[in-house]
């Protein structure tokens, strides 16, 4: 579509009139984020010649992700998480540091104050799903062991719910625990197994009107953190899971695919717990921490207007 | 902040992938429209360099809008009319087309169904404040007179509420009428005073984070239609009013501003109606409407999700 170079100054004239606007803003970092918004979205608008009907569609699809969200739900995060602006946040806040393990998106399912497990512990709790034996090490860029590392781990069941999403006040399939002496880690958890966002609101007709799988890539989430070291939010993949390349919230690396080495029944396990005739998995995720003093800084934190 | 090369190349690889992903859908204005808000939206998130906190204010204030928002307040449309994209989208669709006279903001409080008047009629029905006598033409670009054109008025009353703002079900300070053969109009009406957009939620604390101030420049609203014609929606402004400057939805066009005629007591009024010893004013609006066939399309409407 032409634009007439009177068209084009009108709609200039006003992105400059909008961006002015906000300069009495007295945090520098505000005013910075919120003209960088308002140009960005004039140019969205600009750019596609945004009809009022669509315009309309838009505050429409805004309301309703508004009102599907609530305490156990956070629309808002999942439609972040489809248009990959989570992923991208994750990227933008954790640059490569030599070795360091690669991040990933948090998820909405973590809670706090998990119960503590020893090394060798089952996360699972009761969670239904295959006994999965993972072990490895923490260590910083220069491979020394960080002794005491906190270790989160948390995943969904083999039916596809994190406990929290079960009406009961059940907890499951999450626990911490800390690395020992050497740095090394080693707990039972569930064989990590796909499942779906939940897709039954707005962002569920976003992904179905782009011919998009609400799908996720099977996968255990890890958050591990030392003193003076970069905190790590990240998951560990399944290698051969076919989702790997259409993950619904592009979470996956391939520094985090990892063999999850299936067990014949009857196989001793590294410990000596008796799975009878069970198939089990085990894998190995040794994790290297970046220091702290590498995370990318702004000059002030946003306030939540 | 300088971003490496390896960086810059892991962010791109990001956005690219995200951007395939919507590849499968087939509304190709749709794909076209998501396509570039991901776009613009994730050149926003690099640009400042988003942090992790910034995102998830993003995230809260979002939430805090939505669960706000219920049938009587529409938080996000207050969203978009401050940060000027609601009066881009009416340039975008309602570009200069000869003398046609300029559209600005429709704003929330357009009430369905309003009651008839004739001409010469008074559309406050009971609201408060000092009477104007609104008059004028209703014409095509050619200056032919549009016999019949639908001409909807509605404005706050002196107190800077609409009807729909109060908690009972008055219907006030707004109605329709018609354009004689000769295509002129005359009403009653109220001076437009000026009032705050509703700031007591998200929007109000953004703009005061910001320094802004919440209040519109008084204002009448029109909405006037004729067969074949392009319909508009527009305002009067109050020339002399000093928020003309700073009005928080950036609605102000200066060919908008009009001469409200203030008129001492005991003036006689045009049509002879006795308003004992009040001021009143009065203002003159010549409406040209453009031909509908002018008005922007696209390809296709984009659904809503």
């Amino acid at each position: 579509m032409t634009v007439s170079g009177e068209q084009e100054e009108r709609e200039s004239e006003l992105v400059a009139r909008v961006l002015s606007s906000f300069e009495g803003c007295d945090d520098s970092r505000f005013l910075f984020l919120i003209q960088s918004l308002t140009r960005h979205l004039h140019a969205f608008a600009r750019e596609v010649r945004l009809t009022e009907q669509e315009w309309t569609a838009g505050i429409e699809f805004l309301t309703a992700t508004g009102h599907i969200t609530d305490d156990r739900r956070q629309e808002f995060i999942l439609l972040s998480d489809v248009l990959g602006l989570s992923m991208q946040t994750i990227a933008i806040n954790n640059e490569a540091d030599g070795d360091a393990t690669e991040a990933t998106v948090f998820g909405p399912f973590f809670v706090e104050n998990s119960p503590a497990i020893e090394i060798g512990g089952d996360i699972a709790r009761g969670a239904a799903g295959e006994a999965c034996w993972v072990e490895g090490t923490v260590t910083d860029n220069g491979g020394k062991p960080l002794s005491g590392a906190r270790i989160e781990v948390w995943e969904a069941d083999a039916e596809g719910y994190y406990d929290v999403q079960y009406d009961d006040e059940r907890s499951a399939a999450r626990a911490h625990l800390f690395a020992d002496e050497q740095g090394r880690y080693a707990f039972w958890a569930l064989t990590p197994t796909p499942y779906p966002i939940p897709h039954d609101g707005p962002v569920g007709r976003l992904l179905a009107a782009t011919g998009r799988s609400p799908m996720r890539a099977s996968h255990l989430h890890f958050m591990v953190s030392s003193p003076g070291k970069r905190t790590l939010v990240t998951h560990i993949f399944v290698r051969g899971d076919e989702l790997l390349g259409s993950d619904a919230v592009f979470g996956v690396q391939d520094s985090l695919i990892k063999d999850f080495e299936s067990q014949a029944p009857g196989t001793p396990t590294p410990d000596g717990r008796d799975l009878s005739d069970q198939e089990w998995s085990r894998v190995r995720f040794d994790i290297v921490l970046a220091d702290a003093a590498r995370a990318p800084r702004s000059t002030s934190t946003a306030r939540t207007p």
